[in-house]
């Protein structure tokens, strides 16, 4: 099979085009559907055309480019939609090393390989909205009636674009797999000095919310003995449960405690009341739900014994990724190959468009640092020679 | 000397004409220098010269009814200011026992009691404002500049009454000494089924605010091993602090973890930021000194052992009260007279216009329940036969 060489100053090239469409000094705003993203799918879509790609938009905005032929093709992408104000690379880079690897592999008559950019994976109107629809987890009548939050539906975003988008999906079927690249967006592979991320999960997620309410009183008049402190409440459960969870997780395994609301929230009032949300993410979904009976047992013991009461607030639940073993070990052969020694296993701990995709193909996923782990910020950045390596090695696993 | 036998049923009739003045339900809205407490001041002035006292009221607003003749007389009072949603007792109630008692003494040609009804005790402009100016600890001129929530100052707000107010102060000298009848703000008595509290001290308080600032960041991103979570540095403390105070304090010590920012606040973001204020009350100076000790210590060795930094965001002190054991015993001796066995000694957690007249005076407090420990609130409330125990207690103990 031939060798797929990507054309390293090209791909430098696009990239910094893209991020062109939005540029916001260092960093980029470019939500899903504003003026910046149309204007820059539609710069894919020319570009995949001159790649001798077939670009295709479908009904939620998501660009396809397609290889020439029927043969079914390796899908390739991400997305290229940002946050509110976010950074050049993100998802961005993924689409680019998706355009540069196919464009590369049609020029040297390589496997087929197919390009694409999903839309909205930021969430301005829903969690990683574009491949939640094409995987068929999400339907479009649903998506509709999602808002950002100025109030704005999915439906009315995406009809602004109608004169681009076509009627018809492009079938999950015309595709055997799905790569992503992505930068880290976290600090491990540039502390320990790697080069290249072969991402083993994608890690499920539970968001659990709680009200714990105590009494609120006058911080000098009420004896310690009479107080019912929600704050004490809180501070109490996060200790127990660092004990708890110590005992079961994996140096995988995190956890946060990131929203914390006191009220009345005064210097001189026992808290009455406390809302808080506590978030752990692992790449075993068996632990997550072990997890969450020790979350919740430990929140009703913390309170039974602080005289509080306890309000459920919310919980959802996203689970883990299953990376497909063939795919990845292609992966870390290549690595290997391209980066001896300077490669390492790594779980994704933030959510990719791969964990949408993995509902109907098989995935894998290639990462490159973040300089000092920044990402969602106009000062998210990664060494050139990385970008390259990223796109080098991923082109080589299809052809390996 | 002769016995003062208040009239219970005048004592009620006038704390309910009081509570008229910006009643709002079952509570009171009268502020320092709102509508309805100029109104009030001038009711209050009204009735003392209707009892034979000489009303006079100082350019600080507060309102002084002095007894005929040049000896020096004991003071009775509090305040008649509310919070800006106050209760209908709170210090209304010592102002109202303190004209009852004057009343009577002259009435049954007893010893020379003068009534005082200090101003702004609640902290429109600053905390305890009235009694601060009158007893020397805060020049007119430095609280002219004090402004209240909406900017405006002290100086305005007095301004609006200076065709009530004289340009001189009552002198200090005039008075033997000060008692203040106040109903507990706490739920102590209510609970131990009391019906009067003989106050043995006024408790010092130290407030500390700190800021924790540790490194936000991705919280799926970012092995536990790398963060520096300034919440759970909070957490951390707070367990610290209670487990440090236990082996240092009394029964009647306090202290409170009452206000908290965490930032940026989201579910999926480490905590990069906390500012967060601790609180700690006592009787015992050297005790409060000997905490404050410790809290620094303890927040620093959390901050070095979790990797974060710390500032100081503020100190305030305000010192505990000396109360004079002669008229403290007096109030001891008639409460056991007048309620054998239903009586106890307690701290007053709250700070009272007492702590600022101990400047220069010797001071005594009595203090009657408060239902539920309510205060500070529409709800406030005290059984009438226990409102008018406390007026006779504090009669008794000027008599006996």
């Amino acid at each position: 099979m031939a060798k797929i060489e990507i054309n390293p100053q090209r791909l430098l090239d696009d990239l910094n085009r893209l991020r062109s469409f939005g540029a916001q000094g260092k960093g980029v705003v470019r939500p899903a559907f504003s003026d910046a993203d149309v204007q820059s799918r539609k710069w894919l879509a020319t570009q995949m055309s001159a790649a001798g790609l077939t670009p295709r938009i479908d009904p939620a905005g998501n660009v396809f480019g397609l290889p020439p032929g029927d043969k079914p093709s390796l899908l390739v992408g991400s997305h290229s939609d940002t946050q509110p104000e976010g950074g050049w690379l993100d998802g961005a880079y993924g689409v680019i090393v998706g355009l540069e690897v196919a464009r590369t592999s049609l020029e040297v008559d390589g496997p087929p390989v197919a390009v694409v950019s999903f839309q909205d994976e930021e969430g301005r109107f829903g969690p990683l909205m574009g491949s939640e629809i094409w995987s068929g987890k999400l339907s479009l009548s649903d998506a509709d009636a999602m808002r950002d939050s100025a109030g704005l539906t999915f439906g009315e975003a995406r009809r602004k674009i109608c004169d681009l988008c076509e009627n018809t999906w492009v079938a999950p079927e015309s595709f055997t797999g799905y790569l992503e690249a992505h930068i880290e967006q976290g600090i491990v592979l540039d502390a320990t000095d790697k080069t290249i991320g072969v991402v083993e999960s994608v890690v499920g997620m539970r968001t659990q919310s709680f009200l714990f309410v105590g009494e609120q009183n006058h911080a000098g008049t009420t004896p310690m003995s009479m107080r019912r402190d929600a704050f004490q409440g809180l501070a109490c459960f996060s200790q127990a449960l660092n004990e708890a969870f110590a005992k079961i997780v994996t140096p995988d395994t995190v956890w946060t405690i990131g929203h914390v609301e006191v009220r009345p929230n005064a210097d001189s009032i026992i808290p009455g009341q406390v809302t808080f949300t506590v978030q752990w993410r692992d790449g075993d979904d068996a632990r997550l739900d072990q997890m969450h009976e020790v979350v919740l047992r430990l929140a009703e013991q913390t309170c039974q014994k602080l005289g509080l009461s306890m309000r459920n607030q919310g919980f959802f639940s996203y689970p883990a990724t299953q990376i497909d073993e063939a795919l990845k070990g292609r992966i870390q052969n290549t690595a290997e190959h391209l980066a001896p020694g300077r490669w390492s296993h790594l779980p994704s701990g933030a959510l990719h468009d791969a964990s949408n995709v993995s509902h109907c193909l098989p995935v894998a996923m290639v990462f490159v640092p973040s300089i000092n782990g920044v990402s969602h910020s106009f000062d998210e950045d990664t060494a050139p020679e990385e970008l390259v390596l990223g796109a080098q090695v991923l082109a080589a696993s299809i052809a390996g």
